[in-house]
C-alpha cells in the first residue's frame, strides 16, 4: 500500500495512538488503513454418498482437484458465500450444513470456512473456473493431486468422520506446502 | 475508495472480466480493490465457574458490557488473537478452548468467531480499552447492558449449553439492533 484510497495522498506507516501495531496512515486526511485475514468460504458437496470435487481452472494451483470455494463476499453470510461458490464452480445447487472445518491460513493471511453440503439434485458442470467437475466414491479422492492444505486437511476428516459416523468440526492451522 | 492505493490514480467502479460484482479498479495500473468481511475473533474467559466481562472504554458501544475480542490481524491465528484480545482489554491470561460462536454480522460486514477460554490465573484488570473488568456468576450478567447482538447470543449459548454440561458449536446470523 503506497497510497491513501480516501484522498490519494502518500501513506506513511506508523503505530497510531492507542495501537500496537504499525499501520498505513494518511499524513493528510488522517484515515488509517487496516489490512485483516480474508475468509475463504466452501463446502464439500454430497449427493447420495458420493463427493463432488473440482479441477481448478484459474491459479492458483491451476489443474489441481478441490472443494467449491472462494473469498466471502459482502453482504452474504458464509452459508450464502459457500453455496455461491458451488453454483460458480460447478453448477449445483447444495443446501449447507454442519461445519467441517475451521482452518487458520496463516501464510496465506487467510481463514477457511469449509461446511458440509448437500446437492439438492445430481446435476453438475463445468465452468470458467473448473476444468472438470466430477462426482466420486471417497475412496477415489485424488490425494495427490489436491489443490492446497486445507482441501486435503477437510476432505481427511470428512472421510474419517463419516466412516465414524458423526459430524464433527475441526480447528486447525495449515502449514504452508506449496 | 477513491484512489488506487498502489499508484494514486482515481479509482472506477466496474465489474472485472470473468467477476460477477463490481470492484474499484485503477484504469492506471489494473490493481483490483477488493473489500472482504473482517474477522472478529473472541472468548468467554472462565475462571472456576465464574465469566470475566469487560465494560468498553473505546466506541463502539462504549460503556456496555461484552466479552474480550477485536479484529484479528494478519499473521495470527483465530486463537492468537482472542488470546491478545483479552490481554488488551483485561490482562488476563487464557488458554483458548472449544468453539461457541461463529456469527454472521453481515451488516457489519464481519464474522465473529468466539471461543470459550479458561483464565490461567484469577488476576485481570482495566486497559485502555476497558473501563471496567468483572469476573462474575453467570446469574449476573447484566443481559439489558450487552454491546453486541453477538455478545448476547454467544452467552446466551454458553449459559445454556453449561447448563447442559455440553460444549456446542453454533453457526447464526445477527440482526441488526443499534
Amino acid at each position: 500500500m503506497n497510497f491513501c484510497s480516501n484522498c490519494g495522498t502518500r501513506v506513511v506507516l506508523k503505530v497510531p495512538k492507542g495501537d500496537h501495531l504499525p499501520r498505513h496512515v494518511c499524513p493528510n486526511c488522517g484515515a488509517i488503513h487496516y489490512v485483516n485475514p480474508k475468509i475463504v468460504v466452501g463446502s464439500v458437496p454430497e449427493y447420495q454418498g458420493r463427493i463432488l470435487l473440482c479441477r481448478r481452472g484459474i491459479e492458483p494451483r491451476r489443474g489441481f482437484w478441490t472443494i467449491p470455494g472462494g473469498f466471502m463476499e459482502n453482504d452474504e453470510t458464509m452459508e450464502a458465500g459457500a453455496a455461491r461458490e458451488a453454483v460458480e464452480e460447478a453448477l449445483i445447487q447444495v443446501e449447507i450444513g454442519s461445519l467441517l472445518l475451521l482452518a487458520n491460513v496463516t501464510s496465506a493471511r487467510q481463514v477457511h470456512v469449509f461446511f458440509r453440503s448437500r446437492m439438492l439434485t445430481p446435476a453438475f458442470g463445468t465452468t470458467p473456473e473448473s476444468l472438470e467437475v466430477k462426482l466420486i466414491d471417497t475412496s477415489e479422492i485424488p490425494w495427490n493431486e489436491l489443490a492446497f492444505p486445507s482441501t486435503e486437511y477437510a476432505l481427511r476428516r470428512y472421510v474419517e468422520d463419516r466412516a465414524a459416523g458423526v459430524e464433527r468440526y475441526h480447528v486447525a492451522e495449515m502449514q504452508r506446502r506449496f
